[in-house]
């Protein structure tokens, strides 16, 4: 229980003697196990747990059925993710190579490093210690990766540099060629040869089937932490700082730049060539054509600042109520 | 034809002793194909066709030419899928397994099931009978598939349940873990364990390129029937009733509830913890940040209810044109 | 230096004897590198460069910092590509069939193609001569590959015909069943039998996990010199003319005709049916529900001639600040 609680970094109120199994769900947990509470939207179920032990909030501690332990903490969220990772950690690689897996001529593979079925290492890649390449992923010719990459199944790879503990989800493309073409004069398109580099720092994610194209010239790059979910677009030459989040379907164009903790919602687009602010955020669906300042927040398509776009979204629907009532 | 014509669900109004090898569209169908009218955009190709027979409503028999028998039935689209599937049934397993497949300690597949070249099915893992998992497909320990489940090429599948019938389209990407991650007081992310399954119910299907992550806690669950088109995103913990729909590159963020026979159009996004009513229609490109209502209607972005999303859409667009006079 | 000039269709102004290496962007470029210029935004650039020479327009030679040679060319975008293309050209086939690689029964493959590890080439499929087919690529039985087309690495193809120089990029999905359904009296949806084909024209493109559809009947058809960027939908029946091109994200309901050289932007959606004039410019994010007249440019959700949208944009700007001022 204490190392539970040390763990969320908080405090325990009640039985500290308890012993733990794992985590779960307000609904579902036993008295055996760790759940938490985020969202006052899920106060009902609170009330009704049957959880050894809740990770929360201060104010709410009162709620807390008895039998179940409130653990307070500062952030329960993170306190919570901390009590899970105790329980399930992170898989470790399993070292060894799959007698399916082909590697290419001059490929270095960590002894260390864990090779699924059917995966390819094209010649000349570098993979590093407790790296994990799941099965049918495609590692292309002299790709380096750091310790403890998490390569998903059928994830692919080109012409990419992957510092420590950087993680590519199912279908995941990084590398390929970007949308690159000039048109000729008899309306015909030629391809820009691309011929950059994606670069990704310490502890990306790259969510499944998200893509990443290589720079046209100079390179893709995604800072340490950043954060890319499902489905995202990542055009070429696209920079971005520390710990930026990007969320599903979310596409940015090329050569736009973003600063550090940047936070761009499901389905936003940025046009290219843009410089995006340090903690700026950009709201769901938003389409930014213009740059945004630092630690702004702006939605709508075509994207405003936020205050500004409800202040809008209000006044149009008043109008159109009182034209209603006159006519 | 008369088999046609039941299969239908209507009548046929003309020669019931025709016999027919196919079908086709109204432009290019011959005498021993039938064709389908469903959309009076197309009744000038409806007069011109030389179809040897066509399913379609009441109302319009008349205006076929001569030679083409008019199958005239309530569900034109419905009676011409069943006649199409009389020529064309869906594909059945040709049972065995491919020697190039890895096949997971302590996985059971059955004899009656197809599994293809470089599959791998992982420790565990259940595959039922007249399944056909294709070339490159990835099914991780444990998943368990129930029969006549089709999983193409290079989808993968993993900490998942499948019913009866569960089709998964090329690339679609099942089970991996989703976004959950806290922030840290330094400005990282600490990942959240991700620890729940996805329950597929029978006959849902899984479009090309879709991603459904696993539940974090609990579980992702797809209700019998529901269908997803290409590039859809499904969150952790969504769930939905029986036969919702949800067409390309729409995405559900994590928690959010629909009930039964839901739709969703393309590139709508929902946010996450929300509740959809049975029957609600949300309309392409909504963004839905609120609660929806049993059989209403939303589109635009903020979502809004239809028929207030035109109104104010019409009296913009006046209101522009006025102030343009004024000028 | 007269090979690159010609090469760019330019002429150069300054030293015609100087030897060159490659090419690089302005920043890094050294005096053996070629870079170029093709957006004002980047002028503080290029009176800073070390780049031996700078393809570019006409107005702006006299920037160019000394010891730079200026190629100034009508195209600067075009010249370049061209310039590039010298020292990269696209990779050729390095021809052989990978020992892992799975042949199907009655499959013909050009002695000059290159098949790469764990493909999987179908039951007699025509691969072309010069085509390179990447590792864990799935080619469907009977499709037929045109010269030198290139299969990158994961993705699948079925019931397509592809003309000469077609790519695929990493996880591109072409051929597959379409989201055809027909709804029951009872609730059930049955599928509508996807018959069709997809017929790919000469150098066409499709990005990284973009998906294009069989056709349910007739064919799905993208023109000669299409190209489609990652992460688009292009749904069944869709017929594109000559030299489209559909940026990130953007979808294409079913059935749905494109002239020639329309130009859709990224995350824009067409629902179904429509025509869509040729030359016409669809803007990102815009929400099609209409046909669009030949070399008319719209956007907005839905969508509107482009000027009507700018117009009525600033006006309901204008609005909310003009009561804003009143309260």
């Amino acid at each position: 229980m204490a190392a539970i609680a040390a763990a969320a970094g908080g405090r325990c109120e009640g039985d500290g003697e308890r012993l733990f199994i794992g985590v779960g769900p307000l609904q579902t947990a036993g008295p055996e196990e760790v759940s938490f509470l985020d969202n006052r939207r899920y106060l009902p179920q609170l009330r009704e747990t049957r959880a050894g032990a809740v990770v929360m909030a201060q104010g709410l501690a009162d709620q807390v059925p008895e039998g179940t332990v409130a653990i307070v903490v500062p952030a329960p969220y993170l306190g919570f993710a901390r009590v899970a990772a105790l329980f399930h950690p992170a898989p470790a690689a399993t070292p060894g190579i799959h007698p399916t897996a082909v590697i290419g001529p001059g490929a270095t593979v960590s002894p260390e490093a864990e090779i699924g079925p059917y995966a390819v290492i094209g010649a000349g890649a570098e993979i590093g210690p407790g790296c994990i390449i799941g099965p049918h992923a495609a590692i292309g010719a002299g790709c380096v990766l750091g310790p403890r990459c998490r390569i998903h199944a059928h994830a692919s790879l080109s012409h990419a540099i992957l510092g420590e503990g950087v993680v590519l989800h199912p279908g995941a493309r990084v590398g390929q060629e970007g949308f690159g073409f000039a048109p000729t004069p008899d309306g015909r398109f030629e391809t820009m040869p691309q011929l950059g580099r994606v670069i990704l720092g310490d502890h990306v994610e790259i969510g499944a089937n998200a893509c990443v194209d290589r720079g046209s010239q100079g390179d893709t790059v995604l800072g340490a932490g950043t954060r890319l979910d499902n489905l995202v677009q990542i055009g070429h030459n696209v920079r971005t700082g520390r710990g930026c989040i990007v969320v599903g379907q979310a596409g940015i164009s090329g050569s736009t730049v973003l600063g550090d903790y940047v936070q761009v919602a499901a389905q936003a687009g940025l046009t290219g060539h843009l410089q995006i602010g340090t903690q700026a955020r950009i709201g769901a669906q938003a389409g930014v054509m213009n740059d945004v300042a630092a630690k702004s927040d702006v939605i709508g398509s075509p994207a405003m600042p936020v205050r500004e776009f409800w202040r809008m979204t209000a006044r149009m629907k008043r109008l159109g109520e009182k034209q209603g009532k006159t006519e």
